[in-house]
């Protein structure tokens, strides 16, 4: 693997999830890899689970790590080709990660959305920028339109918990006081429609998201119906792809509550976290023993070792 | 030990301070001991000596470290059960703690009262939390009430200097132009009521600390009659226990200086800095022989790694 | 080697500049020496290529890092003899740096002038209390009148290109929105001055550096006069030195073009970063083969790694 940006980077993908569950009863095994190699980390918005995860997960592989939060740390970032940099921004992006490439072996970036201009934020400027001029691996940490690290993460976690070969997920839209990105959903559908899964996807009319992720699964409006029988529900809320950026819905009906839970299959709960209490989810829910979301985050460290295992192999 | 977060998690005081003057001798006797471990560190608040000596700490021991504010770098934590979270918090703190226990073996927390309402900040929510949900073992790093780290330090260093088996120790309050935490002395007079010293505690009326943390001192209002025959002057600053949070007084009578140090048996000048100097302390004092505040911080460092060692031997 | 401040530490510098380029070869040669050391990175403003850089650096010495930045973690420092401290600096920077100096067996301190009173800025204050108060070397991050590890890399990198023996430097004043710290072309000018080249410093009138650090180089107020026969081009902004701090020209007639390159022996261009693109200089000439920015920029780790393998060797 050169880089890791989406499930399209991936050549195998049930053979990652492998390699994912092996690593997590063998952390240490491949401790030599890291060796000599630096990670940098790049957030330019905050982070917890993903920092945590990651920085972890490399010191499993014997690797140093940086941290940098460039926003807040460094300095502004311009972006656009050719612009005459007389305002705020000090540094051009494309000098500020040639330079980073020089000190690290593997980049991971975090970039999020404006959640104002489509265009711009579906053509990744800055995940690109950095696989363009960083000269070495780039992982993302949440682009602007996905977050593979987790999809990967969620789909260890359906396989170690899922009753049948080929289980109902349902990924549940759910109210939430701001406009969030739609990176979690996307990439969740993304590799949810390359597994063995059956996937449905509910939300009110409006939050439908963009169709190249969703190819392969059913879009059902009726929120109970689309519970009926799941084995996983997997709840998020996003903002409007098509009017994009708005909220426009935060009805507490949509709210997953221990009645609903009741229609599916004995499901499991699935939440990337940070999560709203009581307005995505009831804490009737998410403190019951059908939720595992603590140990879906703790996936996220096993997803993040077998990545970056795999990017050391292959430099 | 389990957690460190009192003197009443340690069994036996003198073997722990024995413990500490061994590593300062030894500091990489037991660098196996950490090995493929990683340390948490989260500051809610700012934090210079605790940060430094126990990343150093777990350096020492071979251990990773990750720190994180979380203020800052992370966002805000719902800590009401309950909650219907469509505020501003974007996490709850019990699934936020849990998330970090997947990832780190040992955590630290520090956390500050807010000074306004008592019972809430003596109920010791954060700690609380930490402990019930992470899974893991848990360091305070100064809380709301306490600052064990720092008071095994002070220990140490009495027991390195002292003149006489049971040495009179003097905590007297001082001015300060900022409403401070109980947290230092609260836990300096909880430690020193365990060993073997002769505490007098002298401070304005109105600035007495709760009575569970005194209760083997003697309070003393006239601070040149405390300070008769010291072997140890540890001057610090609080803000009222009984009028909570209020500042009662800012008289730079309370200033220790050097004519009062003459009224002692040429005692040591302490103080777990920061200090405000020429408020808390005049110069001629603190920068006198007398003043071990520089040695007293840097047992800091084996005191944190006396602490972690036992905790890894635990686990 | 003891502390590293200025070139003046340095006894040998083109032995320096071999071991720059030897550790270049051999990045894990000594990887023993900085075993159980500890470098504390002390930023009181950001940073990106040093701190990275210095990071990578240490790991590759096999050191321990510990990074602080101080204005926004800790809190804000008193720096005046005597002060009464009932204001807003928490801590006198001189007992900050002791215990600092408990804690880490090298700190390095990045600190930046005020621009305001060029007395108080070029008695380096922040720099001397480190040295004075810190009890361990000291590594200069950036001070407020030099950046000796930029210098390091640029002669270094000068030393890789030059096409004769002795080749004419050219550093050239270009505009810049804001007002900018003298310190990395005082320090470019004080290296070069002690090194085999033929330094010319060309600027509008009014930008005279201190001629403490110029005393071998020839001014030169026409820009193109001063390409001409040029092999490399050192482009850089900074304030005004006799009318201190201000800014007295944004003429981007001063800005490094394709058509004033032409004028050289076909010259490098250098740049230190971060730079203002179409400001400083155009993209056609930084993009060109010609410039060799990100590869001087890559020598900041080995300039770095250099200074403190000398210091490790040295303790």
């Amino acid at each position: 693997m050169k880089h890791f940006t989406s499930v399209k980077d991936v050549t195998n993908i049930s053979a990652l999830v492998e390699e994912v569950l092996f690593l997590k009863q063998q952390p240490y095994a491949f401790k030599h890899l890291g060796e000599n190699k630096v990670l940098g980390l790049i957030f330019m918005n905050p982070s917890l689970r993903t920092r945590l995860s990651t920085q972890r997960a490399s010191m499993n592989l014997g690797m140093n790590v940086i941290v940098m939060d460039i926003n807040k740390e460094g300095w502004k970032l311009e972006s656009r080709e050719g612009a005459v940099m007389d305002g705020d921004a000090a540094e051009h992006v494309k000098d500020a990660v040639a330079v980073m490439g020089q000190y690290c072996d593997i980049i991971g970036i975090r970039s999020f959305p404006s959640l104002e201009n489509r265009e711009d934020d579906y053509a990744e400027n800055v995940l690109n920028q950095f696989i363009r001029y960083a000269g070495v691996p780039i992982v993302s940490l949440e682009s602007t339109t996905l977050h593979p690290l987790q999809s990967l993460a969620d789909l260890v976690t359906i396989q170690e918990y899922k009753k049948t070969p080929k289980p109902k997920v349902v990924l549940t839209w759910a109210p939430h006081p701001k406009a969030l990105p739609q990176a979690v959903p996307n990439s969740f559908a993304e590799w949810m429609c390359n597994a063995e899964v059956d996937l449905v996807i509910t939300h009110p009319e409006g939050y439908e998201l963009d169709e190249k992720y969703t190819w392969n699964a059913t879009i059902e409006y009726d929120q109970k119906k689309a519970f009926e029988g799941a084995e996983f529900i997997y709840a998020k809320n996003w903002s409007s792809y098509k009017q994009y950026g708005k909220i426009l819905s935060k009805d507490r009906n949509w709210t997953v509550s221990a009645d609903k839970m009741k229609l599916t299959n004995e499901a499991y709960f699935m939440h990337c976290l940070p999560v709203r209490r009581n307005v995505v989810v009831d804490d009737e829910v998410i403190d019951s023993p059908q939720s595992i979301v603590i140990k879906q985050a703790a996936n996220r460290l096993w997803a993040a070792q077998a990545v970056l295992k795999k990017i050391l192999e292959h430099t």
